[in-house]
């Protein structure tokens, strides 16, 4: 297996064309995403793409055991597993089956392919070797063959590969000010997703707890938990916000950064240009992704393994 | 206005019934939620109920200025906000007129009554003299008047009535585990709403910062974050979950304790018993509702005032 290191560096090289052929069904009434950890973030990226695109049909991320009740045979169900073996994907997978939607599936193999091949289903194959959340660029990439726009998806690529030795710096900073503290992270409505997957990059990488939430919801909860210092003194602050938000929510995201300031944290800003919004998203995302590969450096921890997610998954086998 | 005591142990009179007479729409294809914080959890209360409930619907629940682009006017968009002058609310009124889709209101006046009346949108008023959050009940039992069993409003109004003392009670087990620490409240698929809400209300009453994460998506991520004992020492864990969750997420929830407890941490499980799923949930936020309340008397804040957030609209005001 690659570093980590190596893993982040070429992750604009997961934006290869995939021949998606006539895969995607002629009509579809909504769109579901079923995917769990390192594959949800695939349906949460997505769900907020297609609708920042005007899709003009649902969306919905799903991220569990169970399919929305009203998914029938008229909804397209995209299922996404890195190993193709997460068992609430593989439980969704079955309802959709047993509903008669329409699905498409995604993994490296494991039982998804199986169950995809069994019952007819499209299946895209993803290259094995990588943990999920270092395989991120190639599901994502597949979904965004089947629903997005071809240059946008090139465009991304450039704009990945561009940036990989500078996000590697500067994301150094932001290790050093999360470094001893909780990090929370808050995302603006289009940087939602990012806000997420920075969260758990921590989390597996750094192995260290991190939480997230949203502006301007946060506004409304939230900022008033600011009032206890004894308990803020824990804490470390990072916002991600897209340069192109409503206007009232690039306002809050000043007014959350005065707040903070004026109870004596320094906030750190990620919000990264891009021709696109998925490019814009995605570069937002690669930056806490290598913020996150430092602090588990200055943890002294190897970023790779996960162990009590692996403890987790042979509990669930022994039943 | 009551005090803040006064209000909690009144929750169970909220439920007083509503003529909500031929205001809900014969048809509609889609139902949305919209609304903030004390008013926004209405809606994934509502979201969860209905699909619970085996909804043939989508529903959403939006927190934000942004209606969604896939709405139109076959939908249902029903807009909650307390004091009715939420300006995010508002945004997604405006956009609802503007796309011609069946509108319901909720508010205890202000500009949403005014606006609604100026369109001919239907519109529920509930009592003044409440926070947001404390009138909770109040906006809650409007939706469930529309679109839910009486059988099961009644129940649960009992339900709560009956637990209210014992409630106040054992609650104060629960604030006593969390002083001093920031809390981080898990919560099972059909107890996201209830987890939301015990952040929240530990973030406005208590003043004080509270996180939280869902099972079983945090197996996939977060518990890695347990790996840091120099960062878990400034957590306490509580988990709200439903007595009826499917079987591997209650097996989900004993190896959190387990994992938990085998990190030195005590970790607080709420599970009331309830008749109807409604009354299982509104009773775990009630405990949660109280424990805030109590956090806040042992660190010495009044539960009522939420000065930053008076200072967010006042800066909002200004522009």
């Amino acid at each position: 297996m690659k570093s980590a290191l190596e893993m982040l560096r070429g992750f604009g090289d997961h934006f290869e064309k995939v021949d998606v052929g006539n895969m995607l069904p002629q009509s579809y009434n909504m769109l579901v995403f079923s995917g769990m950890g390192g594959s949800g973030i695939v349906g949460e990226i997505m769900k907020s793409y297609l609708i920042k695109n005007g899709s003009n049909k649902p969306v919905f991320s799903i991220k569990g055991y169970e399919l929305l009740p009203f998914v029938d045979k008229d909804a397209l169900v995209v299922c996404i597993s890195y190993s193709g073996d997460t068992e609430e994907t593989i439980s969704v997978f079955e309802q959709a089956i047993k509903v008669g939607a329409k699905i498409i599936s995604i993994s490296s193999g494991g039982k998804l392919e199986e169950l995809s091949n069994k019952h007819g289903v499209p299946h895209i194959k993803i290259p094995t070797g990588y943990p999920p959340r270092y395989a991120l660029g190639f599901m994502l990439n597949a979904c965004l063959w089947l629903f997005g726009k071809e240059e946008e998806i090139l465009d991304l690529k450039e704009d990945l590969k561009a940036s990989s030795s500078r996000y590697e710096e500067v994301s150094k900073d932001i290790a050093k000010s999360l470094f001893g503290y909780v990090p929370i992270i808050y995302g603006t409505p289009l940087m939602e997703a990012a806000a997420y997957r920075f969260k758990t990059q921590i989390n597996e990488n750094s192995k260290t707890p991190a939480y997230n939430a949203y502006i301007p919801e946060m506004h409304h909860n939230e900022v008033v938990g600011y009032t206890n210092p004894d308990i803020n003194q824990y804490l470390r602050f990072v916002i991600v916000a897209d340069k192109k938000e409503h206007p009232r929510v690039s306002l809050r995201v000043n007014m959350t950064i005065d707040i903070l300031k004026d109870k004596g944290f320094n906030p750190i800003l990620i919000s990264e240009e891009g021709n696109s919004y998925i490019s814009r998203l995605l570069k937002n995302i690669y930056i806490g992704d290598f913020a996150s590969y430092h602090l588990a450096n200055m943890y002294g921890y190897d970023p790779l393994p996960v162990d009590i997610i692996t403890y987790v998954k042979k509990r669930l086998q022994d039943g």
